[in-house]
C-alpha cells in the first residue's frame, strides 16, 4: 500500500499490510531496535494492542481494522466465516476500552462486513476497507495540520510543548498533534519542541523524540514535572496533544498527565489545542465522567525494563488517561475543522 | 549518637558519625539493597554530596558539616590545619548549588572555627557542633509538626500528596513534610499518602514509598503526571512538600515538579503547605528569581540505570529545582513556627 503522496515527511511507519498479515513496529522496544511483530490473525493483533506494541488512538484503531480483516482471510475456506469474523470483531472490541477510535473502526468494519455475501467477498471488500480507513486517517491528520496553523496563526517561529506521542507511530502517518508539529517545521515557524517524557511508558522519550530526531526537528526532552517550569519560562505558545475520546461537550481523554498541562496551560496563559481525528470524538457520551478510564498494572510505574524502581508491592495508581474538561481547551482540532472554546453547541456544530 | 529521643519512630537513618569518618547510605541504590559510603574526610563528603549518595536540603547541609570536622580531625597533626579546614570549607560549598542549608551549616562551622584556638580544640568543637546541627535538625522536624498541624487541624482522617523525599533519608530524622506526614499517622488522622514518584531521580519511588512502607504507612505511588487527576478526584485535602531554599518573600525553590502541583493545588482548592528548618530561609536573597537553579546531566532523563530510554544525543532539559511563587503558597512550616499566606511581612515577623 503506497500511503506516501507526496515528498514531505510522513514520519515513521507503525504497521505495513501484506494481505494475509499485518507487521507491527513493536513500539515497546523503541528507541533501542525496530523488531516488527507479525500478527497472523485477529487475536494476535488484539493481543498486540492489549500489550501496546502498537498504541495511540488512531493506530489502534487501524490495526483492529486490519485485524477484522485478517479474520476474514482466515476464514475464508470455512462456512462458518460469518461466526468467526463477529468473533474477531468481538475479541478486538476487549483489547482496550478507552481510545474510542478502536470501536469507530470495529463498526466501520462490521457495516462493511454485514454487506459481504460471500467469504470471498468479505475478504476482499474487508481488507479494501481497512486500507482505506487508513489512507483517510493519514488525510485527516494532512487536513488537521491546515485547520491547526489556521487557529495557531503563528507570525513568526515559536515554541511548542506536547505530551506521549501523537506522530505517525500513533496514526496512519504524519500524527495528529505531531502532525502540526511537523507543518509548523515545514513552514519555518517552528523554533522548538519541547517533550514531556510521559511516564510511565515514557512515549515521549522512546517515541516522539525518536520520530522528531528522524525529521531533524529540533526536539528537548524534559521530565512531566519540568513542564510547569517551560511554561512559566515563556518558551512555549502552544501546548498540542492528541485525544483518546472526546466527549460530546468537549471534554477529553488523553494520556495521563494531559490534564496537568491544560491546568498549568491556562494558569501561563498558553494556548492549549487537541488534535485528534473526528473518528476520536464520541458523541454519544454526555461528558467526560461518562468515559471508562483503563487502569494498568502497577509494574508500569515500580519498574522501567524490569529494574524494579520502588519497593516490591508497594501501593499503585496507574490510570492510563485523564479527562481535561472543556473549558480548559482552547481549541478542538479535526479534519473537519477547528471548534474554538469547545461545548456542545460548538461540538453539534461540527459533529452533530 | 543516640539521636532517637522516644518510642515514636524517627524513620530510618541517612548517615552515621564515628568521629574518625562519616558513613552515608547510598540513597542511589535504594530500594535495592542498603550500601554504606564511608567517607573519611571532606573531599570523600563532597563528592558524596555532588553524586548524590546523599541528598535532601537538611541532610546535605548536616553532611557537610561532618566534612568540616573530618577536615580537622584529618589535619590535627598539621601546622597548616586552618588552611585545611578552610579549604574543606570551600570544597563543601562548591558541592551543590541551590539547597542553602548547605551554607548556612558551613557558616555555623565556620563561626565555630573561628573560635579554636588548637587543632585539638578545632577536633572537638567542629566535631560536637556538627552533631549539634543534626540534633537540632532534628528536633526542629518535631516541632515543625507539631505547628503543622496546628495549620491543617484536621477533623478526620485525610489523604495527603507529597512530592520527592523530605523524610528521615533528607533530614538528621523524622522528616519535615514526611514528618508532617508521620504526625498526621501517629494521631490517627492519615487516611493515605499519595507519593510522585519525582522523575528524574525517583526519590518518591525509591525513598518516599520505602520510607513509609517501612513505618506501614499507607502510600500510593503514582506517576508524576496523575497528580492532577488524584487532586481533582477529592481524596487529597493537602499536598505537602519540603524546600531547598525559601527567600524573603516567600518564594520557594524546591524539587522540579513542586512548581506544578502548586498551581495544581490552587487550582483544586487543596491546600499547598512547604515545610522546611529555619535553615532554608534566605532573608538576603528577596525572591526567587535570584535562586540559583541547578541543572544536571541530561543523561538523568535519557538513561535509567545506564540502560537507554530516549535516542543517544536527544537535547535535554533537566532542571533539579523550581521556583513556587509565595501567592500559591497556603504555609510554610518551621520549627519557628508557620506563615500563612507567605509574603514579605509575614516572613520578616518570623525569620527577621
Amino acid at each position: 500500500m503506497a500511503i506516501s503522496t507526496d515528498q514531505r515527511s510522513m514520519g515513521a511507519v507503525a504497521m505495513r499490510w501484506h494481505g494475509d498479515r499485518l507487521e507491527l513496529l513493536d513500539q515497546r522496544l523503541l528507541p533501542a531496535g525496530e523488531h516488527w511483530v507479525t500478527a497472523a490473525d485477529a487475536s494476535a493483533v488484539a493481543q498486540c494492542i492489549a500489550d501496546m506494541v502498537v498504541r495511540g488512538a488512531p493506530a489502534i484503531g487501524i490495526s483492529a481494522a486490519y485485524g477484522v480483516a485478517l479474520a476474514a482471510y482466515n476464514a475464508r475456506g470455512n462456512s462458518n466465516w460469518k461466526a468467526a469474523v463477529r468473533l474477531a470483531i468481538d475479541e478486538l472490541a476487549q483489547s482496550r476500552p478507552t481510545a474510542v477510535n478502536l470501536f469507530w473502526a470495529l463498526q466501520r468494519m462490521e457495516q462493511t462486513f454485514l454487506t459481504c455475501a460471500s467469504p470471498g467477498e468479505a475478504v476482499e471488500l474487508l481488507a479494501a476497507e481497512a486500507v482505506l480507513i487508513h489512507e483517510e486517517d493519514l488525510a485527516a491528520n494532512l487536513a488537521m495540520a491546515d485547520h491547526a496553523l489556521d487557529v495557531m496563526n503563528p507570525q513568526q517561529a515559536i515554541g511548542v510543548l506536547t505530551h506521549c506521542n501523537t506522530g505517525a507511530l500513533a496514526t496512519g502517518g504524519y500524527g495528529t498533534a505531531l502532525g502540526v508539529i511537523r507543518r509548523l517545521h515545514e513552514r519555518q515557524l517552528l523554533d522548538r519542541v519541547y517533550a514531556d517524557e510521559t511516564r510511565p511508558w515514557l512515549q515521549g522519550s522512546r517515541l516522539t523524540a525518536w520520530e522528531l530526531m528522524q525529521d531533524n526537528i529540533p526536539v528537548t526532552l524534559n521530565a512531566d514535572g519540568a513542564a510547569a517550569a517551560i511554561l512559566a519560562s515563556g518558551k512555549v505558545k502552544w501546548v498540542l496533544v492528541g485525544a483518546d475520546r472526546i466527549t460530546a461537550n468537549g471534554d477529553v481523554a488523553n494520556k495521563i498527565g494531559t490534564y496537568s498541562l491544560a491546568v498549568l496551560a491556562r494558569y501561563h496563559n498558553v494556548g492549549f489545542m487537541v488534535v485528534a481525528p473526528s473518528s476520536t470524538v464520541d458523541m454519544a457520551l454526555v461528558s467526560g465522567t461518562e468515559i471508562p478510564i483503563e487502569e494498568r498494572e502497577g509494574t508500569e510505574v515500580r519498574e522501567i525494563r524490569g529494574i524494579p524502581l520502588a519497593p516490591a508491592g508497594v501501593d499503585v495508581f496507574n490510570p492510563v488517561f485523564d479527562v481535561t474538561p472543556a473549558g480548559l481547551i482552547d481549541a478542538i482540532v479535526t479534519e473537519k475543522g477547528a471548534v474554538r472554546k469547545p461545548d456542545l453547541a460548538g461540538m453539534r456544530a461540527l459533529f452533530a
